[in-house]
């Protein structure tokens, strides 16, 4: 954990380039909009005003949930398993989009009741699930630790192979409630606000899913300004493990894409354990659950992409993908001012 | 414009199967969202449950507009011409976008005031720009007839070519102008609500925009409830153009994609003339312009991509593709239930 020590804004003087590349592009001043900034982000994050997106990887944290003891999801941790599997052999949701966008996949065993003998799952098992929140803590200080080590060392391993972006996604049947007791206490807000249908829970279920969070939020009291602290009382291993992705990728210089609600609880704690880290995300997307937009909000970040979105696994994050394939064929191949006897549309305000 | 009366709602019959199609991915019920909606639209349009997306084209209605006489934008005709030629051979924005999302790219001179002997620019010029509509009518009705005849030859053409998606694009300085008048009568709101900076007008000459739509509307008072009308006093020919071009994908089964606000006031006016041909339509994104949104409200469509884009040349419209893409990717390539081994995630509600 002393890595994050090592965590620095990222350079502005590189986003200030890129700027001045793009106000040169034949096109009004800055109406690629939000597509704009997000490349100068990456070009701070990568130091250099020629930004180079094209190794990237989406990482899915997979593990399961002890909360679901209390009615609060449809399904149970048997998918979450068949699902890590059917990841990490290609043949899931976040595959089919990979395919598309040009991404590597990697399915993680962070911490699934179940275990798997399909070599392709990445095994950094911490527990067979975690405890249920509802009751006590979710995990150990230890424990959550060793999550955020294991983000943190996945992030690692692919700077090592030349990936420049990391897509945050998760596979753990129940974990939209530890993302609702986490939202409630860092945002303040009750649960009956923060707390959504996830999968797809009918108005029973989301009744026995609010109580549950705020039976967790009351047994487990915790610092609210404490992210590790959070993690282990509320968390789960996904999060935990997403929240070390998100360090990482600040530590070794990856821009980390958030995805949905639970991947954007992780980045807040992240930007809670290293406040700089948030100069390393882009926001996916705005997340289907109540508690989406309000995380992306905390975190002074604007998404481009709003539409109901709710899948889970990454896949809402690597819809950003092509759409910054976009802004680099911008970037790198319209025609500029200089070059095609355009004056430039300046207007003094 | 017999043809308009050709026009027929789009077969739900078939977005209701496309709807079954995506309930057997193995994911939770409607979990892509509005993704999942504009497919079923699609399917809908090409009256089958095996949509096809392979073959788009982006169509960039080029003209000039009088009203620029009123100080309303920060450059002239000069700029809409080179931009139709830039576009015409492969250089401008467009073409940059199109080239990594797959789409052929036209560019068609509709009435600039300049003309091109680019061989690839389409010719189908009806006026060397429109009149000034701070002072009198755009156009004649025989004109206004001409452009909404050229957009739908051209769709029919494109149909004719295997074309499954056309994304909507002007190039015209000056025609936010003729958009926020046109937006202001449809809407009913005062044009210091629905005027927008366009390219990036100063705050001086955002007063003088304001002024000069205020001018057209009072001196044109056309009737609100004549979409022909409408066009003729306060449009533009790119206006019509793209208002052809959604007639005419209606008429030839076509998907037809709205870029930003011209492209969305250009929708409204086609749903005027025939209202079953909003089924043809989707959102592209929502322009930063201020009717963007209002105008899909009243289309009652819903964009995925709010961004903050306001380049222009259908440049917002095509982002759209590869989205539609990841759908078709996970409609056709991803796991299903009934093979995937996972069970249903159904819940009543």
């Amino acid at each position: 954990m002393d890595r994050i020590k090592l965590i620095r804004p990222s350079d502005k003087r590189y986003s200030i380039l890129a700027k001045e590349h793009w106000d040169g592009v034949a096109k009004p001043l800055g109406s690629f909009g939000v597509l704009e900034d997000m490349w100068c982000r990456i070009a701070a994050v990568q130091q250099t005003d020629r930004p180079d997106i094209s190794r990237r990887a989406a990482v899915v944290m997979c593990g399961d949930n002890g909360v679901t003891a209390e009615g609060v999801t449809q399904t149970d941790s048997s998918v979450t398993l068949a699902c890590a599997e059917a990841i990490a052999c290609g043949r899931s949701n976040i595959n089919a989009l990979a395919a598309v966008y040009g991404a590597d996949v990697y399915a993680v065993d962070i911490g699934m009741e179940g275990d798997t003998d399909c070599e392709s799952v990445i095994k950094r098992k911490i527990a067979h699930g975690t405890g249920n929140i509802a009751e006590g803590p979710a995990m150990t200080g230890e424990q959550a630790q060793a999550a955020l080590c294991a983000g943190m060392d996945i992030a690692a391993e692919l700077a090592e192979k030349g990936v420049k972006v990391i897509i945050t996604g998760e596979m753990g049947i129940g974990n939209t409630t530890p993302t609702a007791a986490l939202s409630s206490v860092i945002l303040g807000l009750p649960p009956e606000t923060v707390t959504g249908r996830g999968a797809g829970l009918s108005t029973e279920g989301l009744k026995r899913k609010i109580n549950a969070v705020s039976r967790a939020v009351e047994v487990n009291s915790p610092d609210p300004h404490n992210a590790a602290e959070l993690l282990s009382k509320l968390g789960s291993y996904e999060i935990g493990g997403m929240t070390g992705l998100f360090l990482g990728g600040a530590v070794y210089g990856i821009t980390v894409i958030i995805d949905g609600v639970i991947s954007a609880v992780s980045a807040v704690l992240a930007s809670m354990l290293a406040p700089r880290c948030t100069d390393y995300m882009l926001a996916g997307h705005v997340s289907a659950e109540p508690a989406g937009r309000l995380l992306l909000e905390r975190l002074g970040l604007r998404a481009v992409i709003d539409g109901c979105l709710r899948l889970g696994e990454g896949t809402g994050g690597i819809m950003l993908l092509p759409l910054l394939d976009g802004a680099a064929a911008l970037y790198y191949n319209s025609h500029r001012f200089d070059s095609a006897g355009i004056e430039r549309y300046v207007e003094l305000k």
